[in-house]
């Protein structure tokens, strides 16, 4: 039998081949259930996080968990796991590499979203489950939804993938590059190896603002700053100053510089550089296409994708939100047009990509409706 | 008589005032001009450029340049002066303040929008102008249009602002701040006081190719670069690597990242860190409605905005690029709505904000046919 509600869990495994080559070492797997696996084991319900998440999804998908939510552990055996490199419990660069008894730091083999679901997948075996009734998530997590059902044909039965694409684009790889670039110029980064003790905090913390700002649009910016100038005193005593800056003789500063400013001293407490940068790397390896059709099919990026898409088991929910200028609306409409009979929202916000977090009500409907229909 | 042809020039003042009180001394403004002033000393064109262009604009709006061309120096007697504040002639943060002898670097005073068409004017007294025909520009360059008419009414007879706004917005503002901290994180920049043989050139590098980013769009990067593979050896000899970085036994080298790394070295070249930053400070003080109202009038900003573009010269041509994410179009139709009698042609195009610059087809050809009416 498996756990009851709320269990936060570490799973461990000698070791763990990637499709790198590497084969980790004692290999730890943060995951988080909540309810109970049924006698046929197969009322699973697996969230996939984002880029920055973890497996606490009750706490960053709060509003969608409870009875007769869309997440409801009295119907469902909720799973989450931690994905590879990520700071949340899973092994990741901050973990010690069992070959130096140090942390791997910058040298943390690449993974990839494939490498996690095989992962998670050994850790669904270990809890009993026999398949998968449904599979969720959005952004990184949403790729991992259609991993989730393209390496393991006929495990996962239904399927929400969510503000995603089938293929990280140039635009995110574009993106993930500014990152790199931000993280490594910060002197305290040195190429990786930082110690604990002097992380590069200005860094990541920029490179997290670009990403916050990525992640909405320009109307909710305008509709909650607008041109809002920040009390001095309050800025002096509530935000990093810029080494060298002198907030109470510079121009004006704006409610908007003060609330990103906070935004990356807060994520800086929680998160790694070298963490931030493998994940990075790992979703700019996410395409569906990669390895799936025999190399001597000579066929073009397009038919590629066709090909795979309809491989798919048919009738997943794509969600999409209409102001996503990381992954557009386009690109979900691209899943939705390749797999069969696919069912494709469009939730109109102006809450861009982070749409799949902040209108929780919408989302919560839309899925609650699909998990209803038959 | 006014200079002939291909003009480039750089007009001295002992002292110049700038709104935020401070008084410059020895101000250099570097201008260039095309064509003959006419006897009634009226058939002026004011180019004005954006944030990293220069008084250049034959090479960086070559396009519109030419006989029968929006830039008919046949025609027009055009001009074209550079900024406060920016590294290409006119006196900015690269320049030596007297009072030291050694360069303002980050002690160069804030300047503004207003304070660059209150310089301009002087020259254009200098070189005989009674008044201007059009003032055309695009990004901050329409900023300036605008403070052009409203600094000086009557002064400017038409006017063409192009993928801009009528005051800085926050989503502007935080990506302001966003390259700031980018700046600012390199050890190199040392609250700006870095020496010219060790600039902070990563971080301003890092900071351009997340502009760059914001100027275009996700379709415009998909269509160009897609998933493609930089060849490793090309890479290795053409891309600045990441201190630390081993390009050659890296995960995949992406074309996109070799594009935005090859970019931000080279702007690098011809940049500067305190002028980027100064830059940026002036766009975010720019508001139309700042200080043109009486402060007893107590009403709302959207109430402010529609009462100062009413004052504006009827009749103007407002340009838009419909995927641009960084002043969204609706930013233009705002401005057309306002001011009277304007007329808004948008521009489909998956350029972006950048499309006032890359589609130099259609926006000569709108210019033309609006030179042309009466």
């Amino acid at each position: 039998m498996a756990p009851a509600l709320d269990q936060n869990s570490m799973f461990t495994l000698p070791t763990f081949r990637l499709e790198c080559g590497t084969t980790l070492r004692s290999v730890n797997v943060a995951y988080k259930t909540w309810g109970t696996l049924n006698s046929e084991r197969d009322n699973v319900m697996v969230i996939c996080h984002p880029f920055t998440g973890s497996a606490d999804v009750d706490k960053w998908w709060a509003p969608l968990f409870g009875c007769e939510k869309a997440f409801d552990p009295t119907r469902f055996f909720i799973f989450c796991a931690n994905v590879l490199g990520s700071p949340f419990g899973t092994t990741s660069p901050l973990s010690i590499d069992p070959s130096t008894g140090r942390p791997y730091g910058p040298d943390f083999p690449p993974t990839t979203i494939r490498d996690d679901v095989r992962l998670h997948k050994l850790v669904l075996g270990h809890l009993g489950v026999s398949s998968i009734a449904v599979a969720i998530g959005g952004s990184m997590g949403g790729m991992t939804v259609l991993e989730w059902q393209l390496c393991f044909p006929g495990f996962v039965r239904r399927a929400i993938p969510m503000a995603t694409c089938a293929k990280q684009s140039a635009w995110c790889i574009a993106w993930g590059e500014v990152k790199r670039q931000i993280i490594s110029s910060d002197a305290a980064f040195k190429g990786g190896y930082y110690t604990r003790d002097c992380p590069p905090t200005q860094g990541l913390a920029a490179a997290r603002m670009a990403g916050l700002l990525t992640y909405r649009s320009s109307d909710s910016y305008e509709e909650r700053f607008g041109r809002r100038i920040q009390d001095t005193q309050s800025s002096l005593t509530e935000n990093p100053a810029i080494p060298g800056e002198d907030l109470e003789h510079q121009p004006p500063f704006y409610a908007v510089q003060s609330y990103l400013r906070a935004k990356g001293a807060s994520f800086c407490e929680n998160f790694d550089a070298n963490c931030y940068l493998h994940i990075i790397r790992k979703m700019d390896t996410h395409d569906i296409t990669r390895g799936r059709l025999p190399s001597d099919k000579n066929i073009d990026d397009a038919a590629a994708l066709t090909a795979v898409l309809a491989t798919l088991p048919s009738r997943p929910l794509v969600i999409s939100i209409d102001s996503d200028v990381l992954c557009p609306a386009k690109e979900q409409k691209l899943l939705a047009d390749g797999i069969p009979e696919a069912q494709l929202v469009v939730i109109s916000s102006m809450a861009g990509h982070d749409g799949f977090l902040v209108e929780s009500k919408r989302i919560n409907t839309a899925v609650v409706k699909y998990l209803e229909s038959k």
